[in-house]
């Protein structure tokens, strides 16, 4: 083995966003540019990360390896707006931020209509991506304003829902009890030949007391007696969409299922959909591992470092895709994990961004100043390290 | 040149303390211990160090070739005080924090008496290590209720100060302007064959706009009146003190003579004492350049880590006084220096302690935890660093 020169390493940035002050790849530019001020010689990657939530489409465009798309959709209150996808430049893959179509910050200027809110306009992305050729579509959840159990994403792909009138349903998750029947037959065909991949990092099944309506309804507006309309709606969906299923489980029990009002709940048991965890999609879309095998240091970090990061999220993805024997370290806007937490997860050290007293506020307009001086400052250190021989 | 194994290096941690929040040598121990739980072989040696101000004296007899011994002497206010100095253990030395016995603190029970406040309580300190046979002082100046030019301190030796009617003058600056003739035929006469030596940061002169009574005068409770009248007497002492020094300049000009209410005026003019800065006295008395000389990393470090740290204080000592090529790493409770002040002084890293969001006072209740976080974290990178070469 070779021993690399401490000047010329290679370092790999890959920070999530900072959450509220920073996007990922501003974050991983403000520490490269202090690594790169610090040892001018050594090699630095930018590789801006995410975990499946928002900020995904954004980190995963920095790439380059994907190009922003612009298509005319709707937002969950059904009213006209332009929404972003991104498409591989081979064409083979989309990225689709669900809640650019149907998320709860595109509605914030109007009332909470938690009945109503309809995921329609993430069916005109999906028609997108599938215009534009791509046979792999990568859904990231989380963020949605609709209990719709991805009803209205299926409209707009040509499926209808009919009342035992056979009247076709209002949008929304509210009219979902009245539902008697589904036609399928007019569903664009691509969908069942495209391989379909829904970043989801919750285990809540679609119904019942930890499902999408009890958990995450009240916080898309829905009242106690909403949250059972919209629970008894998600039940009468999946229950008749077992018939077509080509899964032989129980649809309202599956894991996962309750994510974003229940949007994955059509093209899993239609279209043999698959729930993967959130940052080992984007790992795998990155090429995260090639990227990470030949770094001598890996810097990671997001805006708060606490127990949840090693669970499922950025900085746990990219401690499980570096090689144990590389350093993994830390920066963060807040650190509560303690020292044993970090030691038992391999994480060699962690920083936090404050230079002393300071409200988060404060902490936030300074964050790409402080992240700079931080990179220069383990730069620095790591190669002082560098005069001392391994054990 | 052997390279020494990053496991088993030498640590020299070497802080201030961190004012308000933690002694020197709770710093030195908590960051210590952060570097003995990351790596078990380190040799850590904990110098508590300080730059001639507040905790001095605590900082020195930490290094345990002091002893402490207690004093029956007087507070600023003529009250009867034990107070403390520290003695070599070969009594070669003393070490006197003069506030110990004219310092504000000592009177905060009482208000301020700016005219009547006395160094006589450090005369007695003076004393004391002269029949345990120092032949060398050190006295830290700094904290000082008194502006009596030191009159105080040499009536306790043996001098007599007199007004033109021979009567002894009450004790305080404000009875100098009164003074007609100084009578040293009582004076103690070990005095001559000691060596004085001042621990002084400033170059205040005695008297004068920039002088004792005018810029330190104000925090010691003198109204603009009271000021002036302080200003005079030290001027009429100083004047008077001529006739006797073995100086040839001027006194009232002399920089420095104006530190804790011109205390060292007669001691400069009369027993050719020396002002020299607080961090190198103590860095010699502590034998900081041999101590440092043989260590692979060297951490310091203190509650503000700002531009004035870098002149005459403690990381500024600790920088000049530690080979070029060893790192020096400041942690601090604050950082206001950029990268490049911290570049052109020789810091190689700087940490502050926060770990997110956090008012002061918060900071003062985790620091010592903090460090020794921040103490491993380092430890740990250097550590890694040493897997690479240096170039």
């Amino acid at each position: 083995m070779t021993t690399p020169r401490s000047e010329s390493l290679h370092w790999v940035v890959a920070p999530d966003s900072f959450k509220g002050s920073a996007s990922a790849s501003e974050v991983a530019h403000a520490i490269a540019q202090g690594i790169r001020n610090a040892l001018p010689r050594a090699t630095v990657t930018e590789l801006p990360f995410a975990d499946g939530g928002e900020g995904t489409l954004d980190a995963l465009l920095q790439t380059g390896s994907m190009t922003e798309h612009t298509v005319a959709t709707s937002d969950a209150l059904g009213r006209p707006i332009t929404a972003r996808l991104g498409i591989a430049s081979d064409s083979s893959l989309a990225i689709i931020e669900c809640a650019e179509a149907n998320g709860l910050p595109g509605v914030s200027d109007a009332p909470l209509r938690p009945l109503d809110a309809t995921s329609y306009g993430v069916g005109a992305l999906v028609r997108a991506a599938l215009d534009a050729g791509c046979s792999e579509l990568i859904l990231c959840l989380g963020g949605s304003a609709t209990t719709d159990g991805g009803a209205g994403m299926l409209s707009a792909l040509g499926a209808k829902f009919l009342d035992r009138d056979g009247a076709e349903l209002a949008p929304g998750g509210g009219a979902l009890s009245s539902l008697d029947r589904i036609d399928l037959n007019g569903l664009d065909p691509r969908v069942f030949s495209t391989r379909w991949r829904f970043a989801c990092d919750v285990t809540n099944p679609l119904v019942g007391e930890r499902g999408a309506a009890a958990v995450f309804g009240p916080q898309k507006g829905a009242n106690p007696e909403q949250v059972e309309t919209l629970d008894r709606g998600l039940s009468v969906f999946s229950r008749l969409l077992e018939a077509h299923s080509t899964r032989d489980q129980a649809l309202d029990r599956e894991p996962g299922l309750g994510a974003a009002g229940g949007l994955a709940l059509g093209p899993f048991a239609l279209f043999n959909a698959s729930l993967e965890p959130g940052s080992e999609l984007v790992a795998e879309t990155l090429g995260l591992q090639e990227r990470v095998e030949n770094a001598d240091v890996v810097i990671t970090g997001e805006g708060r470092f606490d127990e949840q990061s090693l669970h499922g999220k950025v900085v746990d993805a990219i401690r499980r895709y570096t090689p144990a024997e590389t350093p993994v370290i830390v920066f963060a806007g807040s650190i509560t994990l303690d020292d044993a937490a970090l030691r038992r997860h391999g994480i060699t050290a962690a920083f936090a961004t404050a230079r002393g007293p300071a409200q988060l506020a404060d902490l936030q307009e300074t964050v790409l100043h402080d992240l700079q001086a931080l990179g220069g400052d383990v730069a620095r250190l790591l190669n002082a390290g560098a005069a001392f021989r391994s054990p």
